[in-house]
């Protein structure tokens, strides 16, 4: 039975300051009633540390830990000497490279699985998208003309095999970054060599009585970040696309609503597709479809949350369950047969939820490992074992559930999978499949730019609110948003990845989704595919019309409610790769100082973009079309509209004739 | 002039509580009057975070910082949900990844340096010791019969290069591993990969979301740690002796008696060893001699500090004028003319000091600069350019001196030099170099085991203090103690580096002390150097008679003043070697918790080492020598006392025959 201790005595906060998911609430509630404790308790229960949370503090040496003041910080120094400006470009840095050194493991990981299938070590999986194959390989100078292609897919793999192995020179996928922006990263010397090198040396710089300069560590601070846009992050996305499939729009359903009650219900959650696939074999397989039968159940319900969900729903049509801080709420419904976990995410929170409810919380990583979690591990030589196993006590814990199950009835339905490819095609069309149609688009000021929202939930603020209030305003402004990760599923709760949400758009950006039949918000994948929105932009400046590097383009970025080290290197390659990148929740700088202004303007003098930072959706969005108008007016579109309508007619009548 | 700014009312401590190393106590008085702020003051003046310092807190996401309760660990968990043992271990490896990042990313410039040199690229350094290039290639399997040093050399480099870039397989210099303990490494999956590699891991793993299973993460820890000292460090250590010469014993003066009021005086700080080879070819450039003579100086005077000095002085007989926590006090003399550092241990402190005496303080290595120091790069292709305009600016400085100077009068005079082949030589004599006499003498109860007495200063506990302390109770108990780094310059500044300080050791020790010449303390170099402790009790194990793998050894580590996450590293790679490591001053986790179980016992139970912890330096001792008797009665040879002395009669007889 469900664990049924008293909660503490705290100020209990109303459901509805928690999350504007409907079945997140619904669940909290329940959470409530059967004494069940979540992040959201946590949070509430749990002070942040002020000055950690201004970065104000250094715990890299033992002379400390030592606290500054965060109202006068030039007033004291680290026992070591280290100024406010060197602890905080220390602690941003190695928040960059934990980010990095996650997206390169995940990248890594998929690069050993590819190379394993290309010389056949590896069956489960095979090559699905070799198009994808030649195309990325002819970018980087592999020649693919009449070869086969296991032998162009060696070459790929050797090469991107560089990205992490390389100590010298620069990254392979340098070869895609428009050639302004790469002048200027070199310039700065922040070309990455090679991932890990980059996360090594920022490491050492960080150690005490090292690098104390934070003009200097910024730089380290960027190459780092870039090995992971144009490093792990990028591989992980192209060889998944390569290995599983490159998405392209499918209708997928999306929130608690896709569990089913008579169903034995599986969840996968974490980030890496290979778990995924594997299963999506196993709850397929008819003798295990046999053992749910016989267990009383309709069938086995696969189900997808976080980034595995956001990463693959499109290319299965596989629905999503929720994003983040649904994790745990959703083991509340007592419907969850079997939860499997890979990498990244996975609160260690889930564990007493889970066996509240007895629900399988099985990790299936090496590198992740869960205190009291059942660990099967996914050996990708022989995946169906791990996976076949976990449905097999998935179908067991079904037969015997013991707690009434509740499903909250909430399904949206959008459409998601739009990579970089698709788009191109999308508002191309297959005669010219081009990104001409959309800078076309935005220099006659009919899409006004493009925004990137991205991004964690985190129970420090309202759950999808200011995802939804943030993109709800860009579109409304004919902003064209393009979303990853939790914030996606965010926007697909809230309906807006369909595309009658066009309705919601301003006049200029609905009539190009009501002519092309696309919704205004894009969903591209999950969190590390937001390397496609790096290479989208590099697609805008290539076509021309919109500026010589990532930096002249009308667009910008947010993660709005972000929580996790991975979102801050996001953030920072988005920001030395040229793009306005403002967070929310909180920003781990300590407010007045030198470091912050680097960060928030002094990088955009160096010639990239730079940090923004607030809390509320409305002035975030606004900072977002400032810039983007900026931009606009920097190009000399920003009296566009007037010339639009002239565009237009003109191919109206071209293409009347 | 001195700045002559008020110090703020603290309650003062008395000099004699802060440091028993006379010279500095001279020197931190000076401060007090000339105003100048040292890192013993701010010490005083903040105090250490209490939740950091017990490793209760986490920022490695947003939803927090979250801050357990050290009381009552296992009442609370992160928001996430991750408890003590998972933020502990985090934080645990994040120390032991930054510390590794160090050492490797020194030992990799010390690669780069030596394929320059090996191609010809660099002409400034050459191949010193063929004998130790041809040993370690033979030693990891490269072929050296009938080849050119520069074939040998070559596959040398391409083999160390694994140390870092392999993400598959053994490092190198596993082969030097004792079969037994390699074995042991294996088991437990912890035989590190490539530094870079493990690093990565180690920090993708430290995510949110990702391990929180301590048990696991531990694994990673001991993989990453050994990837130090089995990585770069021992490839640090290796190669500067192949470049630079292997050292061998020499008397050297250390403390601050060896500036010279008369003269230029130079300062190198830090740890690489390049820096200040140049140096020295620079100070002895006869235009800079001539130069310095014109300025009124009677030649120039060069002084190491820190590890630098700790490497360099026994290559060279160069003074060493003091270790970390006085590298501040130092410029309170006004004598310093020019401070040259490059990596690690350079507090951001030392820029005001400098400021208040106009000392030119400059930082040459590109990964560390200061703000407000001068940065002139050192680049090995053309090292002297740097160097020659460091010691211009000296002379300069000299020349324009306004400050009385005040030189504390203290020299210590010691042997120092003690590399690990020296130790098989010494005591094996040039007829039968080897460890044998070593392990007889350990057989025999003569000596009753070796202690590494290592690491830094720390401002929270008295200057030497600890180290000394400890010495003088480890010796007088028959422990040989072999030394590196801060530590070693404590012992040397107390006199306990000389032959003549057999005096003080127990009556085993004093007897092999005095029948070799050799003093109870054996310096070994920086702290890098400490590879050179691996391989000497990998010596040990492969002489035979003391077990069959290091942890069976009668030996046991301290690093009683540490302050850095290189040392944690360091005592890490040791514990997973073997070996008990004892650390004082405080110790990053919190009382009680499992994690803290694990490290003080678990790893022991594994097969390796184990941690210990007490600030109190007798109290340690006495730690270190029920281990090291321990040890010994599981070898059978607890009551070797008695046999010893006919042991050594039937030596003598057969010496005398």
């Amino acid at each position: 039975m469900v664990e049924k201790k008293a909660l503490k005595p705290k100020k209990e906060i109303e459901l509805k300051d928690l999350t504007i998911c409907d079945a997140t609430q619904q669940m909290l509630a329940k959470a409530r009633r059967d004494g069940v404790e979540t992040q959201f308790d946590r949070a509430a229960g749990m002070k942040a540390c002020p000055i950690g949370a201004d970065s104000a503090c250094c715990k890299h040496c033992f002379m400390g830990p030592c606290r500054l003041n965060a109202k006068d910080p030039y007033g004291k120094v680290g026992v070591c000497g280290a100024n406010i400006d060197a602890i905080q470009a220390r602690n941003f840095g190695r928040m960059v490279a934990t980010g990095t050194a996650c997206h390169n493991d995940h990248g890594m990981a998929m690069l050993d699985i590819f190379r394993d299938v290309v010389q056949g070590k590896i069956k489960d999986y095979r090559i699905k998208d070799v198009n994808k194959l030649v195309s990325i390989s002819k970018e980087i100078g592999i020649e693919t003309e009449d070869r086969s292609v296991q032998d162009i897919a060696m070459d790929l793999y050797h090469e991107l095999e560089k990205t992490y192995t390389q100590v010298e020179g620069e990254l392979p996928f340098a070869k895609r970054v428009p050639p302004k922006t790469l002048e200027m990263w070199r310039k700065h010397g922040i070309v990455p060599r090679g991932a890990m090198r980059e996360i090594m040396e920022m490491m050492s710089r960080t150690h005490i009585g090292m690098d104390q300069d934070h003009t200097n560590l910024i730089k380290q601070i960027c190459r780092t970040a870039l090995a992971d846009g144009w490093g792990g992050s990028m591989v992980a996305t192209e060889i998944s696309d390569i290995l599983f499939g490159t998405p392209s729009p499918v209708s997928v359903e999306v929130n608690m609503g896709v569990l089913k009650e008579d169903h034995v219900n599986v969840i996968v959650h974490g980030h890496e597709p290979n778990l995924f696939e594997s299963m999506l074999a196993s709850v397929n397989a008819p003798s295990l479809l046999e053992s749910a039968n016989e267990a009383g159940a309709k069938g086995i319900n696969l189900v997808g949350m976080c980034c595995s969900g956001a990463e693959v729903m499109s290319r299965h049509g596989i629905p999503h369950a929720g994003n983040f801080s649904s994790t745990e709420p959703i083991l509340v419904t007592g419907a969850v047969d079997a939860m499997a976990v890979d990498v990244q995410c996975i609160q260690q929170g889930l564990v007493k939820v889970a066996e509240c409810y007895e629900t399988e919380l099985i990790t299936t990583n090496p590198r992740c490992h869960l205190e009291g979690a059942t660990h099967i591990e996914l050996d990708e030589h022989n995946p169906q074992k791990c996976t076949d196993e976990i449905v097999i006590r998935a179908i067991s814990r079904f037969k015997n559930r013991k707690f009434p199950v509740e499903i909250p009835k909430k399904v949206g339905i959008g459409v998601h999978g739009f990579s970089h490819e698709y788009i191109n095609y999308m508002l191309g069309g297959s005669f010219r499949a081009s990104y001409t149609p959309l800078n076309e688009n935005i220099i006659n000021g009919r899409i006004r730019g493009v925004a990137g929202v991205v991004g964690c939930t985190n129970p420090r603020v309202k759950q999808d609110y200011v995802h939804v209030e943030l993109v709800r305003e860009l579109i409304k402004n004919d902003v064209l948003v393009v979303q990853t990760g939790c914030s996606q599923i965010a926007l697909a709760k809230a309906g807006l990845t369909s595309p009658e949400a066009a309705a919601l758009a301003g006049p200029g950006l609905a009539e190009v989704c009501e002519t092309v039949g696309m919704p205004p918000v894009l969903g591209l994948g999950s969190c590390v595919d937001n390397t496609r929105i790096l290479i989208a932009c590099s697609e805008m400046v290539r076509t021309g019309g919109l500026g010589d590097s990532i930096a002249d383009l009308p667009v910008a970025g947010a993660a709005p409610e972000y929580m996790s080290e991975k979102a801050i290197a996001i953030g920072q390659y988005f920001v030395a790769s040229g793009v306005y990148t403002v967070f929310g929740v909180t920003f781990p700088v300590t407010k007045g100082t030198n470091f912050e202004k680097l960060l928030f303007e002094g990088l955009e003098e160096m010639g990239m973009g730079k940090w923004g930072f607030n809390p509320d959706p409305h002035e975030m969005a606004r900072m977002m079309i400032a810039h983007i108008d900026k931009k606009r007016q920097a190009l000399g579109i920003d009296k566009a509209r007037e010339r639009v309508l002239m565009d237009m007619s003109d191919r109206r009548d071209i293409d009347a004739a």
